[in-house]
């Protein structure tokens, strides 16, 4: 299949080369998936890629979270996965205003020469997506930003009115990506994709096959249900990563991703 | 003098072992100030420091700022900053839930090992304040969090619910060393003093004594008058480490921050 006849209208308004190129990958392996790669090393993360990367188009990675991570090792690890056609998605949730944010993506982790996406609040205004911007600019790179619109986090202070804002934002601002939505109820994903519109992408967390109560009370969404009601990649954990067969588990979430995709 | 007497109810209701040292220092060193050290190299800072110390309280740092950061240079440069009787401010303005934000204090810039006090965001929800906690507790440190309360930057989404809601929480929570405000105004700060009552810090940047408008069009607030509307530190940058005598600068700014806080 081709990506504008699946994709549509977010196909046809992407502002970013990041979002086609997203959208090529997803129909190319004919899976929504982004994995959540929160693994403490780096023989773990290189294991899990290997083993699950025909089935996941990207991978969400914490930095700060690799116990024995180095620029070198590092590097080698998102080159194989973008040599696997995987895009890295660092979850850093910059929170700085635009300036600072634009350092804060060099420094020490240089994430600006690494990775394809990132997570932005928007809550210090929206220079912060034209700081991020500039920083891959500057290493001759493309890019795209993730606003928070809405989390599932107890006591989090993205109320209604803070996701319709960062929506109204963020739809109309070329370097935004698309947005991070809660994926645990099918309805709060219709809500959202009525605020954004069809433009941009969105994804959501809080995804498992397995939608009963998880640990400490969390509660999951279906990934077949999250794409129908308007997310455009499910972003999953511990159902992939923590189960005996990562790969046979990121196939089944391919396929339900797919088959939502295809459907709506 | 004795800090009980300078900072009242202040002094009197501190949870933070951290919140007393700073009322401390700033009593013996009769100055509310905290230099924003935005300077590009290790040499650069440390000339500052030597040049300044005398007249400021604490420095506030982006360690990702900084183009020559070694983990041995920079740690040389805090414990002399430390043994200089200054605190180290890195305002890296976290903004992930706790469990993350407690990994993002480790890393390879190793934060939780050296800073004395942090910024946050509440947005993604209270528990931010625990894990920062939990990693300094981890490194057998203490520190405090200063929660973002109000912003200058061009379009910020700390409306004036999302205030009212930072101060509800932040000055209940016994993790919470402060508050950010806007040092502009000073109505803004007798409001935000107004919301979270006489037990918590607040510091506020935008600060200079030349009060008219600044590089594209900022807005800078008088020292004394911050302080007299209820600001505890005030946050100057440019003001000092951009003047020909950085030292006489400082002592002017410390001079006018203890003026208010003996008069309030």
């Amino acid at each position: 299949m081709e990506p504008a006849s699946v994709w549509k209208e977010r196909w046809e308004s992407a502002t970013l080369p990041m979002a086609r190129q997203y959208m090529e990958l997803a129909t190319q392996k004919q899976s929504l998936v982004c994995l959540a790669a929160d693994r403490p090393t780096m023989k773990q993360l290189n294991d899990l890629l290997d083993a699950v990367h025909p089935y996941i188009v990207a991978l969400k990675t914490h930095v700060d979270m690799v116990d024995d991570w180095t620029p070198e090792a590092w590097g080698a690890f998102c080159k194989k996965a973008n040599d696997l056609d995987l895009l890295i998605f660092e979850d850093r949730k910059f929170a700085d205003i635009g300036k600072i944010s634009e350092k804060q993506m060099l420094g020490l982790y240089n994430i600006a020469s690494w990775s394809d996406l990132v997570t932005a609040h928007l809550i210090s205004g929206p220079d912060i997506v034209d700081g991020i911007q500039s920083a891959w600019e500057g290493k001759g790179r493309s890019g795209g930003v993730l606003l928070l619109a809405q989390m599932s986090s107890r006591g989090n202070l993205l109320i209604p009115t803070y996701t319709a804002t960062v929506a109204e934002h963020g739809s109309k601002h070329p370097g935004v990506f698309g947005f991070i939505g809660n994926g645990s109820q099918p309805s709060g994903i219709s809500e959202l994709r009525k605020l954004v519109g069809n433009s941009k992408l969105i994804w959501t967390p809080g995804i498992n096959l397995a939608t009963g109560d998880g640990a400490k009370g969390q509660r999951y969404g279906d990934p077949y249900e999250a794409v129908l009601s308007g997310s455009d990649c499910i972003i999953v954990g511990s159902g992939i990563h923590g189960k005996d067969d990562p790969a046979m588990e990121a196939a089944k979430y391919a396929q339900a991703s797919w088959k939502g995709i295809t459907e709506r």
